[in-house]
């Protein structure tokens, strides 16, 4: 066990490559696939029975397939704010008591049984987020089992960071000032994990794990219409807390429904201490004001592009329409804003008009989308019917700027699956009314600045100001990279330079790329640095006469 | 410079003793003393003239010594907050930019010019808060400047946790994924430091060098009246700055007065993003609910005794009551409540009734102050005329339960100086108006409960819900005392068993105790944790292609 962790801890440390579960037992089997689906398929309309919580008020469930675009008809046990806080306070009584290694190993427990429903979660996720089936996978499966490694391993870490006891002594002159000490890492109190809809576990694990690794008896609150994936997740956490003789309480789902939703009560409660959170900004600016708890928010942002030069612009067209292509624009760390001057970009062959990249851009993204092979498995469906609705209205209030309309694209294994490629929407820097807030999914503005130096100015602007989880930078000028580097970091902004290939800057590694800085409006925390931890746990020394 | 950092960082993570200026060029010379007062008196009535900051706008100042009882007439320049502001934002442009190995330098540079002067600092510690010379000496100076290292040591592994650059590969099957990635730790901004007036450095070098230390340039914004030692020390940190060639004004002192404060007007400027504040706890709550700040306070509480038992009442009695009495009750680790069941307590020759406990505290409380050798030294003088106030009001409302009450105490050496010494007062339980809140100052509640388990829940729910700093207990019952340990923990309070001899529950060390923890209404920081570094500052990872 503690090898494991002290293995992803030094991968952590040095920032390289690491994955913990490349092949986990059922993970890649040859029927995995088949038997993902069978398993999916078994829940359909049916109650959800693997959760191991009692005192319930009855059934709940209202998620729909973006793929199938019906009801999945599963239903989850119901509770009051009331139980969930009442039952997790029972849990905590002993979890609070357990040791890190005893929580450790629990948890890793847990993370392999996860392993082994990975392709049951991925079908989980295609269906309840919209999600590839790949994406859905990757996602969910493997790596969010490693951003839950990072968490664990690092919270070990900080949890031994000191010694038990010590024996401490001062010399005073004539004699010896005698103490016996010890330091105690005491859990903050009942956690509340508030997941999102679009990456139900990728993004509820990281916090999840890292408020039970700390003692922290924790309630899971679910988007509505993105519970099965992570109730999966849980029922196997349970089953790890079972074996293990802990109340399998520690951890909770607490499902509501979008009518009757439970969030502010759970939150609100004077038990909840600790409160992790994704989603939209509105509701995510109301968690960070509770005062009292200790948050950590990952909220909405406007990513940009900084297009200065290319020695291959048909390659940076073709990066780009993946990275804004990649699940429809509903990934947080999908471009929005292409900055390009009026004066175009340079590139091997001489400069591109700003006209000419618009172009560019709009049919990369067109001839993704429409390639048979790549483009509804790149696409994917879209999540929720509001999104649709945006790239309506963004596109009528454009109007004529509208230079690639977004479009349904045909998925041969789902006909009714809710579709939508990028628009793409050619404006000028002036128009803020258009481009200058955040535009959740499928749409790419590609903005005419006056400079290269204007494009860096905005991008800034939006950072500081609206938030930003990525920036892409494309240029062939290192004075001005670095001086991208330098602004865009100062608003607490990662930046990729010139991403070609297989490198893509929606995706952040886990055990070496900071996922949220935690500087800038898109969120408070960062997946994974010490206080993603330290902040969950207190430190307390005792001090007894020798 | 590393070694020597790298040397403290080890004794911190320890916890084991270290003392990194036990003996300072001057600090403990034969001649420092006279010296040390030599400088101090040189200064009185005169404009200070050591800080490296221009654009004043007056002078200002309104210190009075608490064993004079006169002005000392020491005026310094006084500055808009939007000056300070203005060279805090152009300083930081520089100091932003150094680096960590750079920031260390100056800051132990700095520290070393600072122990040349510790007796200087001693003596203006002395006469504008009160303590005693002893006390100002090891407080300002050796203390100080060790909970200063422990800082800048933490800050300095903190910063040095991730490699700077690193190659990422990530083989995909056919070919390697290759990155060049690196990582930066960003400083969030100007820093603004507000000083207390009873300890004007131990309580400000924390924060100052640990918002230095992690790049943000910093405002010093003391009290009032405690502005000449802190001011000497910041005097040292330019002098420190200038050397190396680097803006003086990356650490400024904001002056200000009673009747025009501007330390608002400083916490809410944009530009301001970390404040570290000690003082009282509706201004901390203030400075808490700031948005868009990092924020680290160390507020009021109120600190319980629990007496069960003891093998030898006296010896208690006379721990207490020197805990009580140290610079009058002006510590915020001194105890305020002290915890009896009504049974009395335990001890070798049997038991002892809640009566003679309360007389035994009171005459041991008397026998102190009333030692023409240890009284006035250990008592000092009181800083503030409104503490002075506050212990005749709590006595009226006490009235016959006054069982000793607070007496001025000669100082051979200062007639006119402002002594008091603890007031005890023995009050049930039930009578909350009294006991049941914070009474800074020189006042000792013996506080009648209806058992030992009852004292506990009490100091259990004062630490919730008021705060504490320290608890002490006193027991022969080594179950209770686990319990006491397990309850006070629970609410984020250290727990100091049958302290005795020379340890005292009001001494924390550094390097070994944290100082407040940051769970309870006391304070939401400690001396020194991990995140009282890592909040200072965002990593930010940047990539580009290979």
């Amino acid at each position: 066990m503690k090898a494991r962790l002290e293995a992803a801890y030094a991968a952590q440390q040095n920032r390289t490559y690491y994955a913990a579960w490349p092949e986990s037992p059922r993970a890649y089997a040859e029927d995995g696939m088949a038997q993902g689906l069978a398993a999916f398929q078994s829940l359909l309309t049916q109650n959800f029975s693997a959760l191991s919580q009692t005192g319930s008020i009855g059934w709940v469930g209202e998620e729909v397939s973006p793929y199938m675009m019906t009801g999945l008809g599963i239903q989850y046990p119901q509770f009051t704010s009331e139980t969930l806080i009442q039952q997790a306070n029972d849990a905590q009584l002993v979890w609070g008591k357990t040791s890190a290694d005893e929580r450790a190993a629990v948890l890793l427990d847990a993370l392999d049984r996860v392993a082994v429903k990975f392709f049951d979660i991925a079908y989980a996720t295609m269906h309840t987020t919209g999600q590839s089936f790949m994406m859905s996978f990757q996602a969910s499966g493997p790596h969010a089992n490693d951003r839950a490694l990072e968490v664990l391993s690092m919270a070990f870490h900080e949890l031994n960071r000191f010694p038990l006891s010590v024996d401490w002594v001062k010399n005073m002159g004539k004699f010896d000032l005698q103490l016996k000490k010890n330091y105690k890492a005491v859990p903050k109190g009942i956690a509340l994990v508030i997941g999102c809809s679009t990456f139900p576990t990728w993004n509820t694990v990281p916090g999840l794990f890292g408020s039970l690794m700390t003692g922290n008896a924790s309630i899971v609150k679910p988007h509505p219409k993105s519970v099965l994936p992570i109730a999966m997740v849980v029922a196997e956490m349970q089953a790890a807390l079972r074996a293990a003789g802990l109340p399998e309480t520690v951890v909770q789902m607490g499902v509501d429904t979008l009518d009757n939703p439970i969030t502010k009560h759970l939150a609100e409660d004077v038990s909840v201490k600790l409160i992790d959170y994704t989603g939209g900004s509105a509701f995510g600016d109301y968690i960070e004001s509770l005062s009292g708890k200790t948050v950590f928010t990952e909220k909405a942002g406007v990513n940009s592009v900084i297009l200065q030069g290319a020695k291959d612009p048909v390659a940076v067209f073709g990066n780009l329409a993946f990275a804004a292509s990649l699940y429809s624009g509903q990934m947080c760390t999908a471009p929005q804003n292409v900055f390009v001057s009026a004066d175009g970009i340079s590139t091997a062959e001489g400069s591109l008009s700003y006209d000419d990249v618009v172009a560019g851009i709009a049919q990369a993204i067109k001839g993704l989308a429409e390639n048979p092979k790549m483009g509804a498995g790149t696409l994917g469906a879209i999540q929720n019917d509001a999104t649709t609705q945006r790239v309506k209205s963004v596109e009528a209030l454009a109007g004529a700027a509208v230079v690639l309309p977004s479009m349904a694209i045909e998925n041969a294994e789902f006909p009714d699956a809710r579709t939508a490629s990028p628009a793409v929407i050619a404006v000028d820097a002036a128009d803020i009314a258009q481009w200058k807030h955040e535009c959740f999914g499928p749409i790419v503005f590609v903005v005419k600045t006056t400079s290269a130096e204007h494009s860096l100015a905005l991008a800034k602007e939006c950072a500081t100001n609206l938030g930003a989880i990525t920036c892409s930078c494309y240029s062939t000028d290192e004075d001005f990279m670095n001086r991208v580097e330098d602004e865009m970091n100062a608003a607490f902004t990662p930046v990729s330079f010139n991403f070609g290939g297989a490198a893509f800057v929606n995706q952040h590694a886990a055990f070496s790329d900071f996922h949220v800085t935690g500087g800038n409006p898109s969120g408070n925390a960062s997946f994974t640095d010490a206080q993603y931890v330290n902040r969950r746990f207190v430190w307390v020394g005792n001090r007894r006469m020798a």
